[in-house]
């Protein structure tokens, strides 16, 4: 049995969830969301965000964690604070001796849904159906509990292949 | 008296610096990189990122910090990298209870060469000039003492205006 914590990273909005897998069996432990002041310095923001996935590390003892690998066309502005909330939240459970993986968002719907192209609302229904028991109250809570359930499969796949442990891979 | 550490972030090579700034005088204290393996995990590589900037701050204990904003056009993967680094690198000194201010890197220039347009040659010298006693062994280690130098004189500025203490402005 492995616990997973899921983390979808963003700056405003950064979606968590905790999943327990054995085997093929998962089972839903958490979910939610961190927000961080739109009013305040980003160095604080970061904080507040280190400090969050911190806490809820040491609340919930995952033994690893995943993150999603969304990418923003928007414009270098808005890539760059993405980057600022992933780095942070690589980094969180890094500090705390966790492996981390990151997962694509197509490989996530693909793992999820059965479908790359799959929208907000397939991955939410998915998530429901694999999850009973997750609120959801927010897209980005279930966003992060597919990129953990994403890792889940993932992971079941690679220890039948005899892979070694994975830090940092998975696209 | 006041000790600033200036940050030049990046993935691969983070220039670091410490100056001490009393009034327009300024004198430096320590200068360097940080490297990291780039066969290493993102994960580890930005945990390692983070554990020396602690052990800098931690060395040299500066009351400020002071990180260049520098923007890369490559493309998007890129410039997402670039901010893994450079939200390690104002996580650091916030976690640590320092005001983080940011600075463009033409802001930097105008500052220390007194053109925004000014070269890294440029650069370079003035920051030889105006810290006798750095070694500047690598590029971007001459990078940080610049953004520190450019934080030194805003710093004074925002004091002779009367302004409050600032975090994570100065664009």
């Amino acid at each position: 049995m492995i616990r997973i914590l899921g983390i979808d990273p963003g700056l405003r909005v950064t979606g968590w969830g905790v999943v327990e897998a054995e085997g093929n069996r998962l089972r839903h432990v958490a979910d939610g969301i961190v927000m961080t002041d739109g009013d305040a310095s980003v160095p604080s923001r970061l904080r507040a965000l280190h400090e969050a996935l911190t806490a809820l590390i040491a609340a919930y003892g995952p033994q690893e964690a995943a993150v999603e690998e969304t990418y923003v066309n928007a414009n270098a502005t808005a890539t760059l604070k993405l980057g600022y909330a992933r780095g942070v939240a690589l980094l969180a459970p890094a500090l705390a001796g966790l492996s981390v993986a990151e997962y694509g968002a197509k490989t996530v719907k693909l793992s999820v849904v059965g479908t790359g192209g799959a929208d907000k609302v397939q991955v939410g229904l998915m998530v429901r159906r694999l999850l009973p028991g997750a609120t959801l109250k927010r897209a980005d809570a279930a966003d992060a509990l597919a990129v953990a359930i994403c890792h889940a499969h993932h992971r079941t796949t690679r220890v039948s292949w005899g892979r070694a442990a994975v830090a940092g891979n998975g696209r």
